[in-house]
């Protein structure tokens, strides 16, 4: 078992990684003070909640939790005002109070919404993170939540820090292989953002993390849940380094947004666009390697480096005029420099972009 | 023209109060930070827009600021949902980045929706305050904004503290009479939990305050909002100490959700509150005075004492288990002890409120 803090004075909390944890999942709550004598809320996802809410729920009854649930539809849709109003409305009915501790099983669309919920419910109560993807290795550290609304990912949200975050790897082995693939493109984005020598491992150890090998899986995943943790502690909330994190998310975010939240996975869109961070990294003066590593890093771990042709570049364009990484009507863009290391460029143009977008139509 | 500062450390702020200070909204905003070039939002009411936002629009726009405005329309009913998310369209569609700012020009409900849609907008954006009515100077300090759930008042919400609050007092001028008696309601509350001195000169200055002498209100409002802005210094997030400014509002909130949220303005169900808070005090030991004093103050407020007889008592006590005053399972309620002294009494039965509320049908 791996266990890394996040270090944010008052609101620091441990991350633990190991197979199994599921099974002391109670011992982990009154460790941490989870109350009892509040009711629980778990929320989870109609493809996660067979395997292990039953369990989990029987096993914090037995501890003398009272446990409520919701099980929401799987996949983005469920980030939406309507479905956010509904767990509220749960929440209330379940008698939830200020001293209650809402639970997140599920990956990142659960952590997001679950989240959110606990950041506005009674104006914040307590939170629990419990991934069960490789992908929310990232969403579920930093105390990012939100949901989405029509126009704009994320755009209503919060910064809401969990109590803590408890990763049991046996949930990743039940995984879709397109799921494996996607969350490894936030490990990559880990690698390329802080630690080259994590990128050259990833590189010698895609097979292993693709085959869910619980060794190499362990070692990423605390790998990646470090460098998120060492970059949100020094920027909580986002006023500059931690805008490092979004190498790839702004072409990824419109790139989700064009395909509907259905087309491309998340760890997909950003895959394609840290390739175009890369090409704008190179012609800004990055050694070309940067490129060619980045591409190939990400196509050992099976992921997508070319844009659909069918996807509009003018309707990519207007979506990420729509998303938030903006300062003053300038674009701000996370440019690799070299392997392990970024910039955050005020002065990108929406050129510039147009023709990297452009451009990725073209990789192979 | 007054300024008291709420101490919170970097969160800490001014608030101005004085007459005309809208005539120089620029200066404030521009002396305060607020960005001219990223747009604002200044969300408003139908009632309040007519008399002030057209000549603030355009003074902010000779200034230099790039202005949206949004009206809702007047009442509890916009601190919905609904409301919360049209107005994030309106951000989106104005083009408000994250250094742009909210302002909130209006009473209570504007201030509580226009702030929580600050919170949460790109995870949380900067605010303005301009409170319009007497009520607004209690709700406009100390950064606690929400929406309402059908099933219970100010569910869903934040902390998240305004850059500063402007207070023109020429803005009181045209307020109704029955919202000017239900604005004072705080104002009393506010000495009745911190300052017997204040409550006697409330008793001697009432009818000053209720003919909208500008000397009187502003020393009112600077005292009112002193003694907030204590209680918040101390306990920002409401984790003891804050609990105090509930004085009336167990009782409070659950007339007003009987009352469908249009019956009974908010000052005047907390004022029946107080009436029965105080009672409850008289019985758990404090001195008659604290009922008849309390009672009498409210009264040369011009302020109802007396529940209507047609309000169900057990729609009041279901409404009440649905508030968010519970501690497991304990009811927590705001006892007086004296004049300008409460005690947060957390051992307080159902049976003994209902009783209250019951006798709370007799008062004269």
């Amino acid at each position: 078992m791996r266990e890394l803090k996040v270090e944010l004075g008052e609101r620091s909390y441990p991350i633990y990684i190991g197979e199994g944890l599921l099974q002391d999942v109670s011992s982990y709550f009154i460790k941490h003070g989870i109350s009892s004598k509040s009711p629980l809320l778990i929320i989870s996802n109609e493809h996660v909640a067979p395997h292990y809410l039953p369990q989990m729920e029987e096993q914090l009854k037995q501890a003398g939790f009272t446990v409520a649930t919701a099980v929401v539809p799987a996949g983005e849709s469920s980030k939406s005002i309507a479905q956010f109003e509904k767990l509220i409305t749960v929440a209330l009915e379940a008698g939830l109070d200020r001293h209650s501790t809402i639970v997140a099983l599920g990956g990142g669309v659960v952590g997001d919404l679950a989240g959110y919920v606990a950041a506005a419910y009674m104006r914040g109560i307590r939170f629990v993170q419990i991934p069960t993807t490789i992908l929310a290795h990232d969403s579920s550290v930093g105390g990012k939540v939100a949901v989405n609304h029509p126009l704009a990912k994320n755009i209503i949200g919060a910064f809401h820090q969990p109590e803590m975050v408890l990763y049991d790897l046996n949930t990743l082995q039940t995984l879709p292989p397109r799921d494996v693939r996607s969350g490894l493109s936030e490990v990559v984005k880990h690698g390329l953002i802080w630690d080259a020598e994590f990128v050259d491992w990833i590189d010698e150890h895609a097979d292993q993390l693709l085959a869910l090998d619980p060794e190499a899986l362990g070692y990423a995943l605390y790998k990646g849940c470090s460098v998120k943790a060492s970059v949100v502690s020094q920027d909580e909330r986002e006023n500059d380094l931690r805008a490092i994190l979004n190498l790839g998310h702004t072409i990824g975010h419109a790139l989700e947004a064009v395909a509907k939240y259905n087309e491309l996975l998340h760890g997909e869109a950003i895959s394609i666009g840290m390739v175009g961070a890369a090409k704008l990294g190179v012609q800004l003066g990055a050694s070309e390697e940067v490129y060619t590593v980045t591409k190939r890093v990400l196509k050992r771990c099976e992921l997508p480096v070319r844009l659909p042709a069918h996807l509009d570049v003018d309707a990519i364009m207007e979506a990420m005029m729509h998303d938030k990484k903006f300062k003053e009507g300038k674009m701000v863009y996370i440019v690799p420099t070299g392997i392990g290391e970024v910039e955050i460029n005020k002065s990108v143009s929406a050129a510039q972009v147009r023709a990297i977008v452009e451009q990725l139509k073209e990789e192979a």
